[in-house]
């Protein structure tokens, strides 16, 4: 996090860590966990993609062993998700606007890290990529569900061309904080439009 | 292994690999696993946690690659577990006190690794948890069982309340021997007593 | 990739990843995957094992971070395992072939990076089985099979026999592709006589 840019970068990491958080929190609250279970699937969710993303590049410690911060906000993201559980309707529509929002801010944190790696411009989006998924697959191999990834809808195909937008716009030399934050609205409306349309790939079989 | 307490903390080490590489070739061969099957989970048991451990760090090779006698202790293990294997009454018990004794183990190897790189003391918790718990994940995932650590009673927590009691007791300048085992006994104990008198968390639903 | 045997060594890294990259999107057709979800098996299936085995090791970034090549090979293909589908017959008897030919690849390649790391021969041998079966692992975890190297017929023992080979010949001063190649061949036929025999280890219960 002392490397690159500590502004808008870091807004976007916080953004993500707690979208991940309710998402993972809320997800385990379905599958009837108990307390302590809500809480670390929470955090599994919110640090998977991160954790992985620093691994392959080889910045370890990783991110949440340098800075408590990322635990703390973790828990009192959980705390928060269970004292308001039964007070949101439309819990399964939450529970998927808050993974498609991680998506969209964990696919700009990994790719702006590939970037401060000198990563080629196609690594990074797979980075960014990968980043951005592996929390949600964390999440669900854990509670036994099958992958959101491996549904129907398009899932990692947003996050592609998230990232394609935002090496597009950061080459067109516009804000740091204008870029992030379209690439993010970009991955996280294609998630709403593919769901709310049924939007999917062809098949081959 | 060369840069922290040789001693103590190498008996610690050698006693959790033991301990998970006996409850790893009990659950295989519980699940009817060939020779090498057997083998192949009481070793991905056994260095889960630690190896986890090691790559969030960035300590790497990791320890096995780097010590050969690890692997050599628990081809042995795991040999001796299969020849023992039929003469071995109430198996799901000696199964849970070996899967209980590897958690405390590898809590302390955890706590210790992280405090000798410098790291907060909320982490190193954290980090005893995770080098606790995740050699059982692995375990029960590969064998496709519901990890333990979501079943009913106290598991992580267990990890946790162990965690503080090693910092307390290091506040305290005890001898590192006595830190170390009141530390793998505390978080033994409040696995047989969760189990026994069936403790658990509540949950939010 | 630069600090070892560029030649022979390259060729095998490329033969193995285009073996698994087929390997996995054939079981991910099986399984009805959208385009997409087929392109990103092949690609965990191509990329699991050598990515275990650079994170294990500590040479980050892993191997397709530094060279897009690897990506880009993965991505054709893919595509070509998509356009000729419909056309192979006998697809289990290939999917066999060439998840086979890939195991025999990447023993090979995990066993002369660990030479390379000056590890000890028998941490080779094992960490060229981890990398030669990982892929594999992590196919069949994502699309929910059993994993391969849990069924019946000898899968990880293959690769250690392959790894003691490659050892054996190396000592003997063979030709580094004579040497290489040889290994390949061992696992390979080891996998086809095992499945067509039906040979397995003995189990303990």
């Amino acid at each position: 996090m002392a490397l690159y840019d500590l502004n808008v970068g870091e807004v976007i990491t916080v953004l993500g860590t707690f979208s991940f958080a309710v998402s993972g929190a809320f997800a385990a609250m379905q599958k009837r966990l108990d307390v302590f279970g809500v809480l670390i699937i929470a955090f599994a969710t919110s640090v998977g993609g991160g954790t992985l993303r620093d691994i392959l590049i080889g910045d370890t410690p990783v991110f949440w062993l340098k800075n408590a911060n990322y635990s703390l906000l973790i828990l009192i993201t959980g705390i928060l998700a269970m004292i308001f559980w039964k007070k949101i309707k439309m819990l399964k529509i939450t529970l998927f606007l808050f993974d498609s929002l991680g998506l969209g801010f964990f696919t700009v944190v990994g790719l702006q890290k590939g970037l401060a790696f000198d990563l080629s411009p196609g690594i990074c989006v797979a980075l960014g990529t990968v980043t951005g998924c592996f929390g949600g697959i964390v999440r669900d191999v854990l509670l036994n569900n099958i992958p959101l990834i491996f549904r129907k809808e398009i899932y990692a195909t947003a996050c592609i061309i998230g990232g394609l937008v935002y090496l597009l716009l950061r080459y067109l030399d516009l804000d740091e904080a204008i870029v992030k934050f379209t690439a993010v609205a970009v991955v996280f409306l294609i998630r709403i439009v593919a769901v709310k349309y049924q939007l999917s790939l062809p098949r081959i079989y």
